[in-house]
């Protein structure tokens, strides 16, 4: 069975001094370690520990063949975006980490894709480097949940994700700056509280906007990590929709009407939840992602729904990459 | 089968004007229309419309009578709380509601209990007054998720719950200014967003500050509904405990470890929601709840549970009544 994971991050083995060209603070830099791993920097503090899978093909791929994965789509993890720079240092980081991940594509013999960013602090910025991505290969672009605070009902986003449906861009939700940091500082809770929280707030206030109602339905559009808390508050969400005014905002119909308009990846570590994701979005809905090759991710890559019972061969087919095919435009 | 509902909220008809008492600024009072209906305001503000039902136990058992319930137990809304009130303001207005909460409960017919709220910005105080409510004859305390934004791993909320577990006071833990209030400001997503996240946040913290290693067995403590996004993202939590060593805190044990310690209610809305949260917590764990008599309460009392498939008869008796008459100690 062909496995195809669509989200999975990269970073370049090296890139230029962002602080030395354009001053500022917090850039994001590679310190390597000389064997084989290093230490995502933020400026000067210590982000996360990678190691050589994020920006060597060959070890991605010996990873991907132990582990029984036809093909990976790799995406730029938030730190990278640089939505908070000015509009011109954003397009020019863009372009910098999108031709990276190209450069990284073209030694995957055939089964490494990427998403693209775009810098989403100028909408018209965004759609043209979005375009540009899509001419030199990039399978679809992947967003983050909001920007700067303006959440995926700002004008700014709707326009962005028309072009992408006018286009033929999939797009890609990747939660960033998580809502509620002063509260999550500890035990690495921005991860396990705050992500799958502004996950969910990001498909909640897409809604509730009354997106769906004006947009193309030829948008392609998926969210991470299992769309977050989404699938399970559903039933909160679609109860207060009912009983108060306030809380159906410009949407014409209840949440679950919207279903069928986005897709989820898989990426929820666990077979009940997963299950739930599967039988509330529909087994066409949901598609193989593991946030490899993060300590995060899922470590033994497609174990998860391997071992989720009551999946039928022809659900985990197009859970494994029949989805992914037909989303991303992938032979 | 007996029907016992653990997650309802009261307001008394009327009380002293606080904000005469002691001045300051947006204290909770109610704006009565005259029909059974009235505005809950905070200062000059419009909070919620409410209905009799809220004060009237004559109108509460009608409706209990009419959906088949045969108790309920009442909790204040958070509003009342009052924790960011200087302490004898905080102490004042915890004996007003308490008292307030007991005189409903007497004219109940032995159908009516109540949990107390307890003014937590001071830890003996709060303890003093969770002793003095269960003296009254309140079968638990309810507190918030949070003090002020101090978490549950907090060592003031440790003691208090110690003294409970020492005094055998059930603690019932419900969400209130939510994390993340300046991206849900639209759409009521304070309430199916923040809420659901800041329940999760309060379970999360408890578990990583190694609470449950340290606190006595005999602690009963509950969260409000279904314990939010918790049990959704209990995968995703337990992935990140064993491969990132900061994401442990100071628990001993992986999260799942812990889930014979605490109980949710039933107040998910959804019955493939409240099926993964007894196939997760088992049917011992998990307690009839509705928010009623609230907009974003379930509706049609009793209803998820009878609807939810797959569950045993056995289980639906511990779920309705059975868990919370152990829990709370009611005949």
């Amino acid at each position: 069975m062909q496995i195809l994971d669509i989200h999975s991050h990269f970073f370049p083995k090296q890139w230029e001094d962002l602080q030395a060209r354009f001053g500022g603070r917090d850039w994001p830099s590679l310190k390597h370690h000389g064997d084989g791993t290093a230490m995502v920097m933020k400026g000067q503090q210590k982000f996360r520990p990678i190691y050589d899978a994020c920006w060597d093909p060959d070890v991605r791929l010996r990873e991907m063949d132990q582990q029984g994965l036809c093909g990976q789509i790799l995406s730029a993890t938030p730190l990278l975006f640089g939505y908070e720079r000015p509009v011109a240092q954003g397009e020019y980081i863009a372009k910098l980490f999108n031709d990276a991940a190209m450069a990284i594509c073209q030694r995957g013999r055939g089964r490494l894709f990427a998403m693209a960013q775009v810098p989403l602090q100028d909408i018209d910025a965004a759609c043209a480097e979005a375009s540009r991505a899509k001419s030199i290969g990039h399978v679809g672009v992947q967003i983050g949940s909001h920007i700067n605070g303006r959440g995926m009902d700002d004008a700014g986003v709707f326009t962005f994700l028309q072009h992408c449906a006018d286009e033929d861009i999939p797009v890609f939700v990747h939660p960033w700056d998580m809502m509620g940091a002063d509260r999550t500082g500890d035990y690495m809770m921005g991860w396990t509280v705050g992500m799958p929280a502004e996950t969910q707030l990001s498909i909640v206030s897409l809604i509730l906007s009354g997106a769906f109602d004006r947009l193309s339905r030829k948008l392609k559009i998926a969210f991470a990590h299992g769309g977050g808390s989404f699938i399970f508050l559903l039933g909160r969400l679609e109860n207060a929709w009912h009983h108060r005014d306030i809380a159906r905002g410009r949407s014409e119909c209840p949440p679950s009407h919207y279903l069928d308009r986005f897709s989820l990846d898989s990426a929820v570590f666990d077979p009940g939840a997963l299950r739930l994701l599967v039988d509330k979005m529909g087994d066409q809905r949901v598609m193989f992602g593991t946030d490899y090759p993060f300590p995060l991710g899922e470590q033994k890559m497609g174990g998860l729904i391997r071992e989720t019972e009551g999946l039928s061969e022809q659900s985990r087919e197009r859970l494994y990459a029949g989805n992914a095919k037909a989303f991303f435009g992938i032979e």
